[in-house]
């Protein structure tokens, strides 16, 4: 079942993430590999929420996290990593149906960070050198968040994907 | 600035919250006092979109949240525990604009313990009890969280709210 657009922008207000990932990879020419993702997690009870998203904005897959080691409820995520999804559907719908507060601002970054994968230049060290900076202006209120990410790339070992995201 | 009812829908589907609060109260007859509340918690950077949630429901203070100590970001609250409010605008406004998932569920179970206090059910051990049963079947998914209540209700020291939330 369809949802109404304003709904849809509400749950991601508090529940959406919009991410550009950049990690290490060994098979590409840079030894870099980026890709953008449109998240929304919810609590598994509410998978039926997260379907009508899906059915919404027509694009994504979801996923089953299991949380229990760390003592909390499952949780199912809605994923949109196809760039062509992201950039046929997600865009336009958000573009329709304006976000507001911080994810309006996350959203803007990752517009931009779109355009750079439709000029193929996240495949040149240049591109990859300008999705970080749109990285760190999407991450700018998350002090903490920066912190802890700049301790993880310093860290990360050859293949563990280094993540940034707006929440 | 008023919002789209959805969009406060969609809000509340992941960070709206239905609460009866059954505490201790030395200075009340039953020695119990029990209190309605509905909440919605966002980081502090998303204010704005809380205000205006704020203006659109037409009722609610919102309470500042330093959560440092646990090294989460600072979030700020919308709260509604007027019963006045809660039995003129809140339940009014999601009546209008229905709720989805399990918040639905839990929303129906907060009308009925609304009724209960405009009874003055509350104020009998009798009424107390009802809201028992309700709060129980309003938490009958959160397996983990009704554990934990359970403990801390046996826990609890005099005076110590005993809470119990649908999220």
């Amino acid at each position: 079942m369809k949802l109404p657009p304003d709904y849809v922008c509400g749950v991601v207000a508090g529940e959406g993430c919009f991410t550009i990932v950049i990690s290490k990879h060994k098979q590409k020419k840079l030894g870099l590999d980026a890709r953008l993702h449109f998240e929304i997690e919810l609590r598994d009870d509410d998978e039926e929420i997260l379907r009508s998203i899906q059915e919404t904005l027509g694009c994504g897959r979801i996923y089953h996290l299991n949380l229990e080691r760390y003592g909390w409820n499952s949780h199912v995520e809605l994923k949109v990593s196809s760039i062509v999804d992201i950039k046929g559907k997600v865009i336009p719908f958000f573009r329709k149906y304006p976000l507001r507060g911080k994810k309006k601002n996350a959203f803007e970054c990752f517009i931009q960070a779109a355009d750079i994968f439709s000029r193929k230049d996240h495949l040149t060290l240049k591109g990859i050198e300008k999705l970080r900076a749109i990285r760190k202006r999407m991450n700018r209120y998350s002090k903490k968040y920066q912190a802890s990410a700049k301790v993880r790339e310093n860290r990360a070992p050859s293949g563990v994907r280094i993540l940034a995201s707006d929440s």
